[in-house]
């Protein structure tokens, strides 16, 4: 699957900074928002930027290497978790309700069969990876599959008149996989990479950092290997489908909310393959998990929120959310000091 | 006035904790959120807190030093922001539309004669205070009305059935008298405390940092001096009714949202008159002003968002209490693990 993303111009800039300056308050008095307005105005090509119809998709997945011990809590609570979010019983649910976010769960892998389920969109690639301690995650036409079934996903929406799109993950075990994909695409040392996902003891993560420098050795990838090459090794298809999706929205223009560790391990994935997908994204949180650090520091991203989440399903995205609706808002809704006959500096 | 403060009771706190731990997550992967769960748990007394007719009050007064050169804009802007309050078209307005806070205007004793005003709360103490670089900025007598007026607007929206409010305030010059406040409460040297607030060049900062020395010497106020003299000396009004306002939320139990730099100097003086106060408050935002850094210290305090915000008016709280919000809505809405039927961790 082919992706062309151009970065958006930046034409409109000026006009935008003039717009943000003559509001109401001090220069550069709302700080990191004000970017953020200039950010997506850019994004929209408008003085007027908005939002119509936001999504935040949660992507599940079932990984062949969990059942070797790489997490703190059994494979099963991935399909568990999946009807958990079809009840509306997790933290994902309360904070996309509360916050006006659309939710659309994704069974990109999960090893559990749901049946045809309402509410549940079926893009399974397969019941789970395999073990990528003993071969790759997946092959790489199940890699292109899931990059295409994202995109599709994601294509349906913007047809649909969406334009903002957050990105949230299920799968016990993702967070070892977002490890081994941030050290193939960025170099950092593996093992700053690694955290304790969900809640591993001190002999969980030492295991964790055992069994995943065995599956980068037996990887034996190249520096700067190719994305879609590391994606396969590694998996899994959640992480992968939303890659897709994301390189989807970028190309429709749209504004990507893009939450923690494994989130922006797909992320990093998308920008090997298309740069200008950065200039679309608005890093929601920072994540606990260690190697979320050498993440953002390689897409040179400053997060919104600090608040030492480590759960992932998109919640930090869902969380932010209402300060990216602030950013636009003031942009649109405060007086200018013309408009207010406010004085300006002296 | 006399106030009266008891530390909510930690009798709840191990069944709130409990029943924190007992949602569908790791523990504590909702990081700080889960400890604001517990603090306003404690603070209500209940394992199902909720909040109801949410505040933001947002205090003007007007400073005699203003007109000594220690802000960058004149002091006409403080009336001229306040009608901009009322007109809807400050960012408070646009944050507190958008996160459904009611918002209320209060002349703490700004220098311009508004008329009778619907939307405009009269509680004005004088026009202005006097100059602190000649004499204290109002008597004994008027702080004590502006610590009363506040008790007394609190007291009213609780008879009414808020539980929770929100401070923020306009005053041209107050970042200044904030920072002789903090100087004096907390014994951080006055250099310390001493900003750029709405944006003063370099030579208006050394300006600002003279004539703040210069009111420090006149007023030669003693070490641990009593923080009521403390407020009369450097005022302004907006600070000294917030800081009874706060006393008689904390006092009738509701939660406080603390925005930035000003808004804190007025708690730090309510916290020296009654320390439980602190028990009762959510510190929203960190401020760019250095002088916050001394607050928050004294207060072992950690707000929940750091945007370089650097406007007031309470837009930090306004902008912070969606995540508020988000520790009731996870605490009352999430499953818990047994009633979802997913699995705890190995």
């Amino acid at each position: 699957m082919h992706f062309s993303i151009a970065s958006p111009g930046s034409e409109l800039d000026a006009a935008l900074q003039n717009r943000i300056d003559n509001k109401t308050k001090p220069p550069g008095a709302l700080g990191q928002l004000e970017q953020l307005a200039l950010q997506i105005g850019r994004i929209q090509q408008t003085l007027t930027p908005g939002f119509s119809r936001p999504h935040l998709l949660v992507f599940a997945g079932d990984h062949g290497a969990a059942r070797a011990g790489v997490s703190a809590f059994p494979q099963d609570v991935t399909w568990q978790m999946v009807e958990n979010f079809l009840a509306g019983g997790a933290a994902i649910n309360v904070f996309a309700r509360h916050n006006g976010l659309a939710l659309k769960v994704i069974d990109a892998g999960v090893a559990h069969d749901f049946g045809q389920r309402a509410r549940l969109l079926d893009a399974k690639i397969a019941p789970g990876t395999r073990n990528y301690l003993e071969q790759p995650a997946m092959s790489a036409a199940e890699c292109a599959a899931a990059l295409a079934k994202g995109a599709e996903i994601v294509r349906s929406l913007a047809d649909q008149g969406c334009n903002v799109v957050g990105f949230g993950e299920m799968g016990i075990g993702n967070t070892a996989a977002a490890s081994l994909i941030t050290h193939a695409l960025t170099g950092t040392p593996l093992i700053d990479c690694i955290g304790r996902g969900t809640g591993l003891d001190d002999a969980g993560l030492t295991r964790k950092r055992e069994l995943l420098a065995q599956a980068a050795r037996r990887a034996a990838l190249p520096a700067k290997a190719d994305a879609r090459k590391v994606l396969a090794e590694f998996g899994g298809f959640e992480i992968v489908m939303m890659t897709g999706a994301m390189l989807a929205a970028a190309e429709r223009g749209m504004t990507l909310l893009i939450d923690g560790f494994i989130v922006t391990s797909a992320l990093l994935a998308a920008a090997r393959i298309e740069p200008a997908i950065r200039d679309y994204c608005i890093f929601c949180h920072r994540s606990a998990e260690p190697g979320h650090v050498a993440q953002l520091n390689d897409l040179q991203a400053a997060p919104l929120i600090d608040l030492g989440l480590r759960l992932g399903e998109g919640t930090g995205a869902a969380l932010a959310w209402p300060l990216v609706n602030a950013a636009v808002a003031f942009l649109n809704e405060m007086a200018s000091f013309e408009a207010a006959g406010v004085s300006e500096k002296i």
